[in-house]
This record gives C-alpha cells, sequence and structure tokens, in this order.
C-alpha cells in the first residue's frame, strides 16, 4: 500500500502557480475565491478540459454554480481572462478560455514595480 | 528589458500546490480563504521563515491580522497544522509551522477514496 | 514585447522532477542520459502524447534514435518504465509508457532510507 | 507508514525546470550530464547554499569532482552561469552563482524562434 500511495500521488501531479499571482492577486483586484477559481481553470485547462462549466468548477468550492458563472463574468469583464474561440479538425467550433490576460496583466505590475525599485535607487544616490 | 522580466519571473519562482489539496480542500472542511492561506505558509516556509506572522501572512490576503490569527487557530485546533518547537544552535527556543498533519489528512483521503474505489469494482464485478 | 515574452514562457510551462528522482538516480543504477529520457517522456505524457517514439525523443537530446531505443530497452528491463495496453473508445489498441514502477522504485529508496535513519536512532540511543 | 511516506515525499519536494530549457538544452550547446548539473545546483540554491561545491554536486552524479569542477568552468565560459560576490552582513565577501545567464539566453532563443514564427506566417500570407 505504501508505494501505491506514492503512485497516486504523483499521479495526481502538482498545480504550479507563479509566485507573482500569490502575492499580487490583492493588488490586481482579487480576492481569494477568485484566486482559487483561476486555479481550478488552470487545472482543468493542464488536463485538457479548456472550457470547464460553472458546474464543474463550483463543484470542488464552497460557492454554488450561479456565483460561479458571475464570478467568470467579473473575470472577463476586469479582462483577466478571455475566452477564444477555436475550430476543431472537424470544422466545429468550440470555445476555449485563456490566462493569457491575466499573465500580461502580471508581468505588467513586475515592470511598475521594477521602475519604482530604479527610481528609488536614482533617488537614493543622488543624495 | 524583455530578457530582464524573464529574469525576474523566473526569479521569484513558482509556488506548487498538490492537486490533492486543491479538490479535496472542500471535503477536509477548508474554504478558499483558508486553502489560500495553507500557499502562504508554504510561500512564507519554502523561502526560510518558518513562522510568519499574522500581520506578515494577511498582508497580501483580502483578511485583517485578527482575522488571520483567528484562521490560524482554527487550522492549528483542526488538526491540519501544527506548531512545533526547535532549539537554534545558539541554544534559542523557537517555534515553527509544520504542514504534516495535512498531508497525512489528504493522504488518508487518497486511501479512504482508494477503498471505496477498490470495494465498487469488487461489487461490480460479482455482477 | 516584454510582456508576449512571458505569455510564451508561462505557456510552454516547467516541467517537475520529484527532488528525490534527482538525488537518487544514480543510486538506482541510472546515469545523466538516462534521467534526461525519463524527464523527456513525461514531458510528451503531460502533454498528450502517452507513447512518444525514439526519434520523437531523441530529437531534442545528444542522442541517436538507435541509441534511444537501446535506453528504452534497459529502462523497461531494469523495471523502471512499463509499457502499458489501452483500447480506445474505438476499440482501438494502443500502447503507453507508464513511470509507475519509477515511483514505486524511488519510494522503496525512501523507506530503506528512513528504516536506516531509525536503527541509527535507536542505536545512538541504547548508548 | 503509508502517510509517512506522503510526508517525506512531500518535504523532499519537487525541482521545477522550464519546459524551454529542457527542450533546447542542446540547442544552447549542453549535452545531457551539463543540463543535470544545472539542475543540481538549482536544487542546492533553492535550499540555500548558493555556492555548492564541485564535491557536493558530483555526489549524486556519475561525475568525478574534477570532471564537475572543468564542467563549472565551461558553464561560466559559456556565459550560462555566472559567479557573484556578495557581502554578508558581518561584511564577509562570499561568492555564489547566479543562473541569470541561463535564463537570459533562454528567453533569446524564444525571441528567436517567435520572429521566426512571424517572418513565415508573413511570407505564407503573402502568397
Amino acid at each position: 500500500m505504501d508505494k501505491e500511495m506514492i503512485v497516486s500521488w504523483m499521479e495526481e501531479g502538482m498545480v504550479q502557480i507563479p509566485s507573482v499571482l500569490l502575492n499580487k492577486y490583492k493588488q490586481i483586484g482579487l480576492d481569494e475565491k477568485e484566486l482559487v477559481l483561476l486555479l481550478h481553470i488552470q487545472f482543468f485547462m493542464d488536463r485538457g478540459n479548456e472550457f470547464p462549466t460553472p458546474e464543474q468548477l463550483c463543484e470542488r468550492m464552497s460557492i454554488t454554480a450561479d456565483e460561479c458563472s458571475a464570478m467568470l463574468g467579473k473575470l472577463v469583464q476586469m479582462q483577466l481572462i478571455a475566452i477564444e474561440e477555436g475550430m476543431s479538425e472537424e470544422k466545429i467550433r468550440f470555445e476555449k478560455y485563456s490566462l493569457k490576460p491575466l499573465w500580461i496583466r502580471l508581468a505588467e505590475e513586475l515592470i511598475a514595480e521594477k521602475k519604482q525599485q530604479d527610481l528609488e535607487h536614482t533617488l537614493h544616490d543622488e543624495h
């Protein structure tokens, strides 16, 4: 059993969050529920489901499907996630989430922070 | 600038969550705020601060230091985190968090789930 | 361009290796080429290709396809990877790699190491 | 024992490699031994040892300390790793490795690849 446990654990795998997201979600206007919703979206996408439904997403969260829909709408409106259109090989249209806008937003935060630090260094050196 | 961005991003690093935690936090009685608090504790521990204060932990969260203290107390009481005593080389006592109880609890969930699945297979095979 | 870079970097993603594998590959009889081959197999599997060919695997390595085939054969013989049979929804048989035996082997190493440590503690306490 | 295993496994942790490194090490002139040496350096740095010795690094590799020294020299010369000087709080000078040059180099590869793709798209669209 011992070893089977390790196999199950490994096969479940890990979810990775850029530390920047953990450290700046509040700064970009998100709360913990919204952060965790993003993690669930990432989790589904990593496993090949690129457009999980509110029902699938809320199942392991402490929110209802309606609350989940509202949160998804807000994230799209805040331009942190996007819904993109794709076309399958069989010429069937499908929709999928993209987290690109989120990464871009976090990159902007990093750039702004770096500029601020450089400015402070310059001011500090002048004195 | 391009390349410096990548360096900053890499140096910030990633936080890793076992998928089991993301998928079962609700099942073991946690909500999203508590899950994210655990992630922040892990983040501080990974960087060598083994006993972050409620003030440090709440700084990047949408909760106050008092709420954070209360949540930490609840997590200890639920036996999901533990506070351990250590002794430094200079014979100074210090306290640190341990997430061992959390991993053990999740392992128990995995075992229970596996037993359930095995049972269902057995019942299924008998018919 | 800055921000596009971060997006590309994020979308490429990370490969994760359990530290146990990095620290014990030599101990279980592997060299660096074989370790990296395992990482490439994991990389393909994570992206949905569960049975990459020697040609696909060697393309980004400093070995030929023949050397790669020989190494894969050796890893199967050492019982560190397995080839499993699956059946698709359309009733087509297919083969896929499994890294289960590797995780089990590493778990065994961890158990053996822990027993050794416990034994040493016991001996130490008796004196 | 079961659950203790999971704890050991979790506490050992994971090493993360950007997929870009796994996919392009050959392209930037590295072989598998050099790639794995970089992973070992990263592993030590993540755990607070910023200047591991060749002896420490080679211990878990299939190379000797002399070979390891030679490889480190080559990586510095190739400008993929750098040795930086630091000053401790007690005003003691120390040396540490930096992997910044590696991340920059990989970022350059990503940029070059993206430009190439854009060019191909442009040429393609013109026809």
